[in-house]
């Protein structure tokens, strides 16, 4: 049981587009990561998964919108919905989804990160 | 699928206390409450509770010690623990706890919420 202090977590990082895992409740995962550039187009099949931004401006790009994401806004995709993330600046995301998930979902990409490190 | 703008949200509604469904997901709810003095002491037998401060400070008692919360801090109380929030100044929290979640817990009070209104 400590204190998770977000400026403090993200501070231990700069590589963009992988996640770290920094809490852990009722089989969901709290992961953060730094992001800029594009994010390969997937979904997930089983897994709803929530997008918060910290800092900065994240795009969710649908197959049919764009939707645009600014600090303390939150986007919940629901499972089975492709999307695309993209940050034209570098943004701090902070999602909320089951440890199942993975980041690229039913895709195998370069962006694959299989194994999140916790900090 | 819509953004969920959190001062959109908390402009909606002033009682404290009184937690507000702003998303759902995996069985999982986010919801968001204005809190102001003492809550009653308390443990839930069954779901981890994540609180996270957008604006002011939470303070969480526990039997052993207390952990004061800051603006984007987050705390994690795991199932069984008691714990008694408290916050002098009115102070905004996010919570992520599964959907079955009952905000006093173990324990029938004047504070207890049974039917939370979706914002």
């Amino acid at each position: 049981m400590e204190k998770i202090n977000l400026k403090e977590k993200y501070a231990l990082f700069n590589e963009h587009w992988s996640p770290k895992v920094i809490g852990a409740l009722n089989g969901q995962q709290v992961k953060i990561a730094k992001v800029k550039g594009a994010f390969v187009w997937h979904q997930h099949e089983k897994e709803d998964e929530l997008f918060m931004v910290i800092k900065g401006k994240l795009q969710l790009e649908f197959r049919d919108r764009i939707e645009e994401i600014n600090e303390n806004e939150i986007f919940i995709v629901p499972k089975g919905v492709e999307h695309k993330p993209v940050a034209e600046e570098e943004t701090w995301i902070m999602m909320f989804e089951p440890a199942t998930t993975l980041n690229t979902g039913n895709v195998q990409s370069a962006q694959t990160r299989v194994e999140l490190e916790r900090i």
